[in-house]
Order: structure tokens, then C-alpha cells, then sequence
């Protein structure tokens, strides 16, 4: 590990369809991790990738092309699917607070690395070709299997899938894979006219930008095996030194103990959370909510999502943002002249939260204010939450122990006790949650749009529909529902009870 | 040209620093040029670059590579920095209102192709290898210059530059260039490692998504020669097919005259604009208002810069966004019972121009209305703006003819007096305005953007809350102003109409 730095690649999407939150849960939790690590002083190299190639509708080297065959369903090309889902994507992640990696390579544009890199393996003994397909001979390896704890014997009577004759053994998987006239993405090699296997791609990319050996390698649980293992055969058998310092892998999330996943049928895309257009939403949820609840659970856990676990992080987190601006506001008014702004952060806040702020503000200022109180424990606090996060980046620990520790200021502070602290408190808690955790920015989250309670007065809505129906108030009950189809929004009646959605 | 396609390539950004107005005019140009196809029907392929390697401080295949020298500068690998640039750059251009390119395809992820395209020109006699240097031979082409308009005899005696001694002719160019072991970015090559030269990334992206011709060629005019010469002559050798069928340059924008660019020191970057904070500028610019005042010169022209110029584009931004909205609203209400509201793009909407509309339909509402007036000439104003853009996309004389056309409405319609197909009319404006020149979108313009149309549906609230007293239902009028209030919305009635604010 160089002093001071970590470098980091995470498995970016394959960018033939909308996000969903198993992508938030992975994207968010690595997160997370980067900015834990910048926040300590360290120089973080992010990279994480996109692919565009190469991933096949079945993992083990068979069926189509992921990307061509969406192509063709939208018919678009390869490379104007690859730009339309790469852009969903990022734009679901910046609504998410999920940082940008610093580099995001694309596979298809890494194509000569990947060639040299089975060129390597071809001269060192580690794979062969036949007919224009090259494959990795994993029998070539000691250790092959060594992350995922499979052996080579029971791949072989495990496997599900149909040997292709050209393997010398299973658990070989494709580098280079030949490609017919028709193939719509192809490029030529040493070995004819082919397009790169799926795992090749990730280490070209990483050891490219992160050396031969990389620091921390991030992924879904469901890309251990075989991505990783494959991954870490490629590397090694090319640079004959440890590919990765620390594997992290993510858990899933379930639907009822059932792996969400878009070839399940039963994902939910992050842009049909934040209008609530799906058929298991009643409502639409906040980029802001989703994230706080994605971090309430451990990203070595599986999140079982549901409404009601969705309605709890809410709560929880109007909780807690109303603890932290309350800090933040009496921080300001208690150390600097009132001049209704926040320092530091101007242009990211809103205009009408600078105005709430400053009522807010005022009503504290008119009150009796003590701030010669005893000092907070923030060195307690502090270590509590950096032991969180030393705790295999514990997000969970770290947002309990932050409601435990911050819960008992809220009565104090309306009344006008205040630590003597409480600069170097809401500065070290600031930190902590816009930085690091990135749950909250400094009233961001009491801005106009996410803090007018508009699922509240939907709510009040509906009821009144309900009222004017159960009286047979019919026009009343037209008006509304047609009323809110024009400002975009559309009432759906359910057996009871309506829901409503975004359009 | 394919029946109803249209494929359009625009030289991109070399993403090693910020983007300046110079980019602002010529992308929102090429911007309008899609758009207006779109709007006829067309279906539009449109293909830009971004260059990250290739591209030499001095045009004449010497000097430093920009990203190697600028990665120095900023410590970054090169990739980190075309990763920071290439998301300014998007985040400027989404903030003008420019659409994202249909393709975004980066030179250094079309290697293989380039070294394709290399090969067939070496191997047609079109290029020259001298020591791991590729070259292109000018004189093998009988019509090279037939862009610019140069002759062969005039570059070999006009040229500054001191000329390569590998190079046959001065006017020969890189295709490939030898890169010693200390180059931060090559690739291995039939020609030993190396990097390409910076006209063939075009000349291979654009032919690889858009065909051995294509439609339209842009991008600003100090490309026209050496650069889309150069590239003319690279695809021309390669496929003995005509390259381009249309050709368009913008011309540059200017500052005293002078031109406006990074390497001569009197660029304003567009975020610089957005801020204000640059010592030629006394204030912020909206990017509607840049917007606006590039459209009102021809994209052949040049625009002269000075917030002089500004003050007076925002001037006329405003006129025209005021008719245009009171045309908007005065349609919505002529046409559908009043609701406050927009149709069809309520998510579009700030909040304050929606309370604005309110106010304004309000006092429209409490005039008397004539929608049996005459007729507007729809007709003469639709063929006019199409007259003005098949004049080679000319949005300076579509803007001056709108304003024509628009302006003696203005007058009538505040005075309630309605042309009898308002609703056609209303329809037509909003397409161009929004769709093809984008100098207005529903409001947007006006404010931030709200995620939720809050005020939309509290207004309704509002108004059967209003029925309710109206029926003497004081049940349902106290529920819904309790209710309300429990969920922290005060209502206050005022004479004749009600008000609610934010707790």
C-alpha cells in the first residue's frame, strides 16, 4: 500500500438498463468507503467501471451479448444504448449523493489492453486458443478458486451448463470470443475478429489505473464467483503478484427474501422510487430516504426492502435532520453575528431554506440562551463513530450510535441549553454527515423540495376523494382525480385504498 | 442521405480544462441544428467527441499533448483528468440546455480504430511510416485543400512552422506518432508504441457510428483547416467515398474584437458566467440569458462579447419569455377551467412562477375574456420561423421574427381580447420555443426546478376547501385547514381567496 494512498475499483454497471436498488445498495455502500477514506487524509484513486461489452446473458460464456441484445430491442446501437443507460446511471447516482469515481473506464475502450493482457497469457502457458476463441486454462494455477473457496473438482460436477467441446476443462472461461459477420460489436486481434470475454475487461482496466496490485476491489456478492475468481486468475497469471489487497463485497437486496434483480422481474428502478410509478410502490421515496436506508444496514448484509421498512427510515431520518439542523442553526446563532447564512456552503443551499433558516434562527435568538453549559463528549462521540467505521465501514453502528449520542441534546437546545462546545460539535458532526456519510447537507434537505410535506397533503387528498365517494359526491371526486392528472399526478384506485404516482 | 435520417458529427472537446463561451456558441449552435431536425420529423443521429489524447499544444504536430501537459499540472493521471473536464463540460452544457449527444465516443477508446484506418492508408499508398512516425502524404490526394481552399504551393511556402525533416511535404501530417518510454499515454502499434495523431480519432469515430459519408459535418471554424482537411483527406484515402455532404462552421466569439480562448488568456469559462466571478464580469449570467444571446447572432457570425451586450440579450430574454408565458397562461385559461396550472409539464415548474401564475391567471381570470376574436395569422408566423431556420439554421432572424410576430399580442391578451385559436397557437409557440430553440421551457426559466408540484395540489386543496364554505360543508373546510396544520401548513383566509404558508 503506497503511503497515504488507496486505490479502489469497484464493478461498475452494465449499462443496458435503468438502475435499481441493489445498484444503489453496492454503489452507495463503496460510497461510502471512499469518502471515509478521504475524510481520514487519505488520496483516494476511484475507479469504477463501465461495461459495454462482453457481459453475456449467461455467465458461463453462452447465450447473447447483454448489450447487443438490448440493442435490438431498442434498436439503437450498441454505443447509443451504452450512452443513454450510462447517463441514467450517473444521474441516479448524483441524486443519490453517490460520488463520481475519477475514473470511469469503458470497456469497449480499452480494447488493446485487454488484447495484450491474453497476449501475456497466452505466452506465459495460461490459456490456449482454439479457433479464434481463447480460453484461460484454470487448471494452469494453483490457487484458482482460492477467493470464492471452490475447487476445480467441484466445478467440474457442478456445472450446470453444458461444456463447450472446445474447453480443455469447466471451469475455463473465455478471454477472447470469436465473432460470426453478424456480431454487431467486433474488433480484430491476433486471433481474428472477435470481442473480449466479460471478466478480461475489469483486469485490464483496474492494473491499468491501479497498478498490479490494487488496494481495495469492490463488488455485488454475486460477482464473487465466477467475475472475481476470474479476475484474480487473469492478474496473476499475467503479473505473478497478489492482484488485490482487500475484496468487499456488498450484499443483495431482497424482496421478500428474494433476491431483487432486473432478470428476476421483480426490480424496482431507482427512477421509479422517486415517482413511485411501480406496482409494489403506493408512493414515491426520496433520493434522500433511499440512501439513509440502504446505510441503515450493513453492506455485508442482505436490505429487505418493503414500504413499511422504507417508512421507518423516514421517520428515522426526519429525525435525525431535524436533530442536526437544530445543531447546525444554534451553532451559528450561538458562535457568529446572525447574517441568516451558513458559513462556508453558501451556493449549495436554497434560497427559501435561507429564509426558514432565518426565522428558525430568530426564534432562537429571541429566546434565553446559555451556552456557558457543560461541554459536549465529543471525543467519545468521535470515537464511537470512528470505531463504527473501523468496524468494516459499519454505516448501521455508526447512524445508531450517532441518534444515541445526539438524541439527548434536541429538549436542551430548544430550551436554550447549550454546550459550550457547540462550534466544534455541529463542525465535527457537519463533517461526519455531509462528508462522510453524505445523509445530510447543511439544510439541502430542508429546502424547498423535499421539505414541503407534499405526500402528506396527497394523503389529505385522497381522503377527501374517499369522503366524496363514500357520500357518492361523485363530481367532487371526478374533480380531483382529474384535477391532479393535469398537474401530473395519477390516482390509482385500489381495492380501498388509492395510491398516487408521479408522472 | 438515408430517407428520414440524418447523421450529424461535431468535433468535441479537448476535456483539459473548463469550458468558455467559445464552446457555449458553438455547441448550443450545433444544439439547435438537431433540434430543429427533430422537429421536422427527422430522426437524428448525433455523434460528438471527446478528445483526450492526441491533441498537441501547436497545431503542427508538435509541442506537448494538452491532457499530458495539463495532468502534469494538476497531478492527475490523464484519465482522472478527462473524467473531471468531460463532466464540466456535460454539466455546462446540460445547464445551457444543449442535449447530450446521442454518442460521446473518446479517442482513446478507438485505438483499434485508428490503427485500422492507418493501415489501409499505408497500405493505398496515402501515408508514409519514417522511424515509428506515421505520416499522411498530402500529394497523394489530387484534391487535397478543397475545404479551406489552400493550395499545396502556398502551405509549403506560407508555413511557420519549422518542418519535421521526416516529413515529405510541410503540409504532411501525423497519423501515428512514436512515443518514448516517458509519454504518459501510447499504445502498442504496428509502428512500435505510440499515440495517435489528432486528426484521425475524428475521421475514425465519425465514420465508424455514421458511415463512409455522412450528413453533416460541424464544429467551429479554426478546425476548418488543418483539422476537418485533415480529415477529409484521412476518410476520402480510406474509402474513396466523399466524406461529408454538408459542412458547417461557427464562427468564434469575440472580446474587443479579439478571439476569445483559453490559450489566449481572455477566456471566460462558463462557470465563471453562472458565478460572476471573473474581473471582466460585475455580475452573475443565467445560462438562459447565454443562451439567448448567442442564438441572436448567426452561428457564422461572430459575436462580440461585453455585458453591455448581455444586459441588453437579457432584456429582450425577459420580453420575449413575458409574452410567451402570458400566452402560455392566458391559453391554459381560455381553454380549460382555471387550475394554476400547466399542462404537460408540471414537473418543470418552480414554485415561485408557479405562484406567480396563480396571481396572473387570477387577475386574467377576473377580466372580461373575448376568445371569439379574430384568428392569429398562425399560418404566416409558422412559415416565417421556418423560412428563417431553412435559411441556414438562422436563429437570430427566427428570434427577431417571433419577437415581430408576438409582440402586438401582448397588449390584447392583457386586456382579455383572445384570438379564437389561442390553444393552436399557444401549442405551436411552446413547440418552437421549447423543442427547437430552447430559449423557454413552461417556467423552468424562471426558477429553480421543484421535484413535486406542491403548489399545484395545495391550490386544489384550496379550492375545495373553498367549495366546502361555499355549501356551508364547514365539516370538510375545518378538516382541511386542521389537517393542514397538523401537518404544517398554515392557512390563512384573505378577502375572497386564501393563502397558505409553510410552518
Amino acid at each position: 500500500m503506497k503511503e497515504g494512498f488507496v486505490g479502489i475499483y469497484v464493478c461498475g454497471p452494465t449499462v443496458y438498463g435503468d438502475p435499481h436498488l441493489g445498484h444503489a445498495k453496492s454503489y452507495i455502500s463503496f460510497d461510502v468507503v471512499v469518502r471515509y477514506f478521504r475524510y481520514l487524509g487519505y488520496r483516494v484513486r476511484y475507479v469504477q467501471n463501465i461495461t459495454d461489452v462482453g457481459h453475456l446473458t449467461d455467465d458461463a460464456d453462452d447465450g447473447e451479448d447483454k448489450m447487443a441484445k438490448q440493442s435490438r430491442i431498442e434498436q439503437l446501437e450498441p454505443m447509443e444504448l451504452a450512452e443513454k443507460y450510462t447517463y441514467r446511471y450517473f444521474r441516479d447516482m448524483d441524486r443519490l449523493n453517490v460520488l463520481r469515481p475519477d475514473i470511469s473506464p469503458r470497456a469497449t475502450g480499452h480494447i488493446p489492453e485487454q488484447i495484450a493482457m491474453i497476449k501475456t497469457l497466452l505466452s506465459k502457458g495460461h490459456a490456449y486458443e482454439i479457433g479464434g476463441n481463447v480460453y484461460f486454462d484454470v487448471t494452469s494455477l494453483p490457487d484458482y478458486g482460492k477467493l470464492s473457496g471452490r475447487k476445480l473438482d467441484e466445478a467440474e460436477s457442478g456445472s450446470r451448463v453444458a461444456t463447450s467441446d472446445e474447453k480443455r476443462h469447466p471451469a475455463d472461461f473465455a478471454l477472447w470470443k470469436k465473432a460470426d459477420s453478424s456480431h454487431i460489436m467486433q474488433w480484430d486481434s491476433p486471433w481474428g475478429n472477435g470481442f473480449p470475454g466479460w471478466h478480461i475487461e475489469c483486469s485490464a482496466m483496474a492494473t491499468k489505473y491501479l497498478g498490479k496490485t490494487i488496494d481495495i476491489h469492490g463488488g455485488g456478492l454475486e460477482n464473487q464467483f465466477p467475475h472475481h475468481e476470474c479476475e484474480i486468475a487473469q492478474c496473476e497469471g499475467t503479473y505473478d503478484e497478489p492482484f488485490v489487497r482487500y475484496w468487499m463485497h456488498n450484499n443483495m437486496v431482497t424482496l421478500n427474501g428474494q433476491k431483487m434483480g432486473k432478470s428476476l422481474g421483480n426490480a424496482i428502478s431507482l427512477e421509479q422510487f422517486f415517482t413511485g410509478d411501480h406496482k409494489l410502490l403506493n408512493r414515491p421515496w426520496s433520493p434522500e430516504v433511499i440512501r439513509f436506508f440502504l446505510l441503515q444496514s450493513h453492506y455485508r448484509s442482505t436490505t429487505d426492502f418493503s414500504e413499511e421498512a422504507l417508512t421507518s427510515a423516514e421517520s428515522g431520518y426526519r429525525n435525525l435532520v431535524e436533530i442536526l439542523d437544530l445543531l447546525h442553526l444554534v451553532a451559528q446563532n450561538g458562535t457568529t453575528s446572525f447574517n441568516g447564512n451558513r458559513k462556508g456552503d453558501a451556493t449549495a443551499e436554497g434560497k427559501k431554506s435561507k429564509k426558514n433558516d432565518v426565522d428558525e434562527v430568530n426564534s432562537y435568538a429571541t429566546g434565553k440562551q446559555d451556552s456557558s453549559g457543560a461541554p459536549f463528549d465529543l471525543q467519545t462521540l468521535k470515537d464511537g463513530l470512528h470505531e463504527c467505521m473501523n468496524d468494516d465501514f459499519n454505516s448501521a453502528k455508526a447512524i445508531g450510535f450517532l441518534f444515541e449520542k445526539l438524541r439527548p441534546l434536541k429538549q436542551p437546545l430548544q430550551n436554550g441549553k447549550i454546550p459550550s462546545n457547540i462550534g466544534e460539535l455541529s463542525d465535527f458532526v457537519t463533517q461526519f454527515c455531509r462528508d462522510v456519510l453524505a445523509i445530510w447537507s447543511l439544510g439541502k434537505t430542508s429546502d424547498a423540495q423535499d421539505e414541503v410535506p407534499f405526500n402528506e397533503v396527497m394523503q389529505l387528498l385522497l381522503e377527501l376523494r374517499e369522503q366524496a365517494r363514500k357520500n357518492r359526491d361523485w363530481n367532487t371526486a371526478d374533480q380531483i382525480r382529474d384535477r391532479l392528472k393535469e398537474i401530473g399526478v395519477t390516482v390509482e384506485d385500489g381495492a380501498g385504498s388509492s395510491t398516487y404516482k408521479l408522472s
